[in-house]
């Protein structure tokens, strides 16, 4: 019962994590292969007492492989790796947004949508890392009272570019302690002490790439494609844990205790809210744990119908490496 | 047509940066005092020139002042020290909280309503640091559309909370960065790589009091006491510079052409909105300004009636000296 399994990007912030979490979780491994599509092939890693170098990546060395994760950074890598492992008769789970809209490939949050893996190929798509914490909370508020429309700013963490993006973050912050120039390579300006408007490309209709995909891939997950969401997609100088303000408004209204407990029901979720207490998540404290973390649950003052919530997630974990994870988990049931 | 100008809480952030705006713009002074109430009452300042000393308050000291700053820190001191300062015969521009929506007390924001100083007894208010740039956008906009629905989410700067404010911040940052334990005294949780949705405290509806005093001034300023306008503050680890996204529904259609038109024309605005250029306002670029600067103005792509928009004010300049220094102007020319 337990599988041949491959990781490519094995040396990358996600890929380093799906490490992490396949041990924690105690997923059924019989062989663990490595890869590296670059510089980082030859590198040896420690992995749950063992020591494993990390290969280049070759069609060849996937022989025998039964499930594969793509943890490689950017759409173009994954479109190029995906077909050959599915060749080599793997499955194949991609933590990047290739297929995400592919009608044939699930998007799968387990614990919104696990019947969506049944409709797989081989090829299942984890959502992206401000995607999943949303859904997560906005399945089951859904449920009960519909969803008529969606309003989302977030506040990601630097992790969500990458190892680049926190030692870029990291060595800004010392510069500026130090009054010296800070870097802007891997953000488009400085993010030290700052906080930038843009995560990924700018389209001709004014919003990005990352805005788009939240709005896109809650639409897949939640069955809802004309749902009305929109998003302003925020960089912040965190290393961790990406954190949303989301202001919903529902068919049907809904008392900010009623929210409450459905989403203390909800799969995957946990609730904090107590501010008068000073509980709330924020990205420090939810670095590291598997939830998606709500709290500031409250009505909106002008309209039943309003509600306004403060969800935050570890992007690198249940936004990446532990959701992908889970789909793999869901597979091994089938 | 000079004026004996007296300025306490001169040796805080907001004091400081009056001192400077009061010498940059040229503001007709014939005598400058300054005043403390604690312990930096002795501190000799450079200012235009000269060397000041910063006495303690004392109601003696104010004879024959003819206008006031309060810049001090919390509705309480401003509450102690307005009466007196009006006994004494100047009139008082303050820039707390505390008379802010006293029915007698004008709500400020030159570029908004100037007019409102008309109707003052000599006591003036300044509005809050994310209020101003908020209604210096919606004010036209409203003007030109009608506002229906307003949700904002902000991103505020550690200088919001004053010297301490942003000392805490840098002092986190460095141990941080060295894996020390940074502090949390001024802020309610570590601010250093970190984003804390609480800046005040809370209501018993979940509310803080900056979220309150965000809608209540704005109504008050843009004369529109039933706006359905709500928000969500939260600080970030940023030293100068609030940044806020600004959700809003008008009641005639607004296209984001038409929107950017009627902003170029409004007054201490500037757009600054070509995202493809990369060309969007964010804190770091902002402070030291004096505008409110709006970018990412797109279309809400469900709703012809919706606009997203991305303003960036210096918290410590326009968000709070420059506007009062504006209003002392407004009584120059009375």
């Amino acid at each position: 019962m337990a599988w041949r399994v491959g990781v490519v990007g094995a040396s990358g912030a996600v890929g380093g994590t799906l490490l992490q979490v396949l041990a924690e979780r105690g997923f059924p491994i019989a062989e663990l292969r490595l890869f590296a599509t670059e510089h980082s092939a030859g590198r040896r890693v420690h992995w749950n007492g063992q020591e494993l170098e990390i290969a280049r990546f070759s069609a060849q060395a996937l022989s025998g492989l039964e499930l594969c994760f793509l943890a490689v950074p950017g759409a173009k890598a994954s479109r190029e790796l995906a077909p050959q492992v599915l060749a080599a008769g793997a499955q194949v789970i991609d933590k990047g947004s290739a297929f995400r809209m592919d009608p044939d490939v699930p998007l799968v949050v387990p614990e919104v949508n696990p019947e969506s893996v049944r409709q797989g190929h081989g090829l299942y798509a984890s959502p992206n890392c401000t995607t999943i914490p949303l859904v997560m909370c906005l399945g089951p508020l859904s449920k009960a009272a519909g969803l008529r429309k969606v309003v989302v700013s977030t506040y990601q963490a630097a992790s969500g570019a990458g190892r680049g993006g926190v030692q870029e973050l990291l060595e800004g912050a010392a510069a500026a302690l130090e009054r010296r120039p800070a870097p802007a390579s891997v953000f488009p300006r400085q993010l030290a002490f700052n906080v930038v408007p843009q995560c990924d490309r700018f389209g001709v209709d004014g919003y990005t790439e990352e805005e788009w995909k939240l709005v896109r891939e809650s639409r897949k997950i939640l069955q809802q494609p004309d749902l009305a969401l929109s998003a302003t997609a925020v960089r912040v100088p965190v290393t961790v844990g990406h954190s949303e303000t989301v202001y919903l408004q529902t068919e049907r209204p809904l008392a900010p205790e009623e929210a409450r407990a459905i989403l203390r029901q909800a799969p995957g979720v946990l609730v904090r809210d107590d501010p008068a207490r000073g509980e709330y998540p924020t990205a420090l404290d939810v670095a590291g744990t598997d939830q998606a973390h709500v709290g500031r649950i409250r009505r909106d003052p002008d309209d039943p119908h309003g509600l306004h919530l403060w969800i935050v997630g570890d992007n690198l974990r249940k936004g990446a490496a532990t959701n992908a994870v889970q789909i793999a988990e869901l597979l091994t049931r089938r």
